[in-house]
C-alpha cells in the first residue's frame, strides 16, 4: 500500500484554528497517510510554507488563510494566490487554497462556521485528489459546490 | 496518422457542466483525438490541473472555470489568469481559457447559454490549433469574433 | 547578409486586421526578412502564440491585442501584459505589444486609425530594434512619442 | 552548535529605522547568529536585497518596507510581495515581509509605534521560524495575532 | 582596479530625456566605468532592455520610464514593475526603476523637475550599491528619502 503525505500549511493571523480542522479530517478520510504541519505568521508566507512541505515529500498540501478587510490585505491575498498557483505550477503539486477574509460575514460567528466548513470540505477535495487522481471530482464538476457557504447548485 | 491528446479541465464550482460540451466538441473536431479529463475544485485549481495534463502528454487543454461576483472573486480571476498564462509560456503548450462570470447576465438561463456557447466555441479553438497550427484561425483575424456572445465585426 | 525573422501574433476577437498592417509594414521596413503569423482567439492566448514564434526562430515578434471595456477585460489585459514580459524576459527576445482598448473612442472610426496607426508605428519600431539594437531608438528618447495619438512631445 | 546567518534588508525611504530593530531583537533571540545588513532605495529593491542576502548564505532574511499613501505606491507593494513570493519560492527560504504604510496612522507617533512594533514581532517569528523549523509558531495557529496591532484573538 | 558597466535603459514615450541626465550623473559618479544604454518605445519594454543590458554584462541598471494617466497606464506600470522585479532577481542584479508618472503634477514644469531630481538621485543610488554593496545605503536607511520631492525625514 502505498502511503500519502499531506502538508497542511496555516497562520497565527488565523482567528480560527483551521490547521487543527484539517488535520482531524484528512486523518479520517485517508487513515494510510501521513500529514506534516507547518504554521507561518500570514498569508504571504503560505507559498514558502507550501514550498517547503512539498520540498519535503508532501504529495499534497491545503493552505489555510485568513485574510483582513483593507484593500492593502486584498492585495496581499492577491499577491499570495499567485504565489501559491506558481508553487502548484512549478512542483505539479495541488496546493488546495483556504481562504477565508474577515469582512465575509458581520459576526464571528458565521466567520467561524465559514471557516470550519471551508476548511474541512476543501480537506476532502485534497484527499479525494491526492488519493484517486483528476477523475475523483468528476462527478460533481458543474454542480455548483460552494465551500463555506451551501451550494449554488447547476443550473444546466 | 498522428493522434494529438487533448487536456479538458474543468470545476466543480461551475454551476455549467462545461466540461462534458467540451468533450463531445472535441471528440466530433477531432475524432482521431484522445481526451483526458481533470476536475478542481475552483478556478485558482486551474492552472495547476492544465500543468498535470501537459505533463501527461496533452498538446493541448481547454479549462472551463466559473467566477463568483464579488471583487475576491475577480482577484482570483486574474490570479488562475496569470497561471495559466505561466503554464503555457513555460510549456509552449495553448492552454484555451474558458471562463464564466456569474455577473455576466441577470438571469441563470442566459448565463447557462453564455457558458454553452463560450465552451464550445473555444473548444473549436483549441482543435483548430492544435491539428492545424498557427495559421489555422488566420482568416478569422480582425473579425470580431465574441465567445458566450454574439459577434462584434469587423470595423476594417 | 543576416536574414531576419519577424512574428506576428494576433487575434480573431480584434476588430481590424492589424496582423496584416503589420506585415505590410515590416515587409517595408525590412525587405531582406521573413514573418511567421500566428492568429489565436484573444489576447491572453498571445503570451504563448509570442513564445512558439520565439520557440520556432523569431529574432523579434510584434502582438496586437484588443480588448474589450469591462474591468475583467482590464484584468485580462494585466494578465496578458504580465506574461508577454516574461516571454521577454526568459528568451531576451523584444515582443512589442500593441494594444487597442474598446474605450479608447467613442466611434468605431477614430477606434480603427488607433489601431491602424498603433499598428504601424510600433511595426516600425520592432524592425529597427531588431536590425539596428538598443541604439536605434535613442535618437528619440525623451522625445515624448506617442502611438495611436499624436505625439505630446518634450517637456526639456 | 549551527550558526545561523540572518539577512536584514531595509530602505532609505522607511522614516523609521526599522533595520537596526530587527538587528537588536535577532541579536538577542538567537546570540549565535551572524546577520548581513542590506540597505536599498525602496521597495520594489528589497526582493533582489532579499535574494542577494540568500545567494550570500542567509538561512532566513527579514524585509523592512514603508509604502507611500497614493493608489500607485500600493501597485508598487503589490508588485513588491509578489516578488518577495517569488524569492522565497524558488530558494525554499523564508523572506519575512513587515511593511508600514504611511496611511496606517493619523500621526507620525502612532506610525513609529506600529513600524516597531511590527520590526519587533517578525524578527522574533523569523528566528522561531529559522531556529526551530515550521512546528515553532504552530501552538499559536489560529489565535488571530497581529503585528504592528493588538491581537486580534481566536473566535474558535 | 575593476571596471564597472552600467545600463541605462529608456523610452521614447518619455518627456524628458532622463536616460541623458543618468549617464551623466553615473559617468561623474564613477569614472571609472562603462556605461550602455538601451531605448525602448514604453514601460512595457523596460523589462526586456534591462534583461539584455544585464545579459550583456552589466553590473547593475537604471531604468527611466514615463508613465500616462489612465487607468490602463496603470496597469501598464504595474505589469512592467513586477517584470523589471523578476528580472533583479532572476540574475541577482540591481535593476533601479525611475518612474514619472504624468499625473503627479499639475504642470510640465513641476513634472520635468520631478524627472530630473528622480532620475539624478537614483543614478546616485545605482553607483553606491554597485562600487560599494549593502551597505552603501545602510547610514541613510529610515531617514525617509524621497526621489523627486523633497525628503520626507525620520520620524525617530
Amino acid at each position: 500500500m502505498i502511503e500519502r503525505i499531506y502538508g497542511v500549511a496555516d497562520t497565527t493571523f488565523s482567528r480560527v484554528n483551521m490547521g487543527e480542522i484539517a488535520i482531524k479530517v484528512i486523518r479520517k478520510e485517508d487513515p494510510d497517510s501521513q500529514i506534516s504541519r507547518y504554521t507561518v505568521p500570514g498569508i504571504k508566507d503560505l507559498p514558502v510554507a507550501a514550498k517547503k512541505l512539498i520540498d519535503s515529500g508532501c504529495n499534497g498540501v491545503i493552505t489555510l488563510g485568513w485574510v483582513g478587510k483593507t484593500q492593502l490585505d486584498k492585495y496581499s491575498y492577491l499577491a499570495a494566490s499567485i504565489g501559491l498557483i506558481f508553487v502548484q505550477i512549478s512542483t505539479s503539486r495541488h496546493v488546495i487554497d483556504v481562504t477565508v477574509h474577515e469582512d465575509e460575514a458581520e459576526d464571528e460567528e458565521t466567520l467561524r462556521e465559514i471557516a470550519i466548513d471551508r476548511a474541512k470540505k476543501h480537506s476532502v477535495n485534497l484527499v479525494k485528489l491526492i488519493k484517486d487522481g483528476g477523475n475523483a471530482l468528476t462527478e460533481m464538476a458543474g454542480k455548483g459546490l460552494r465551500q463555506g457557504y451551501s451550494n449554488a447548485g447547476s443550473i444546466d
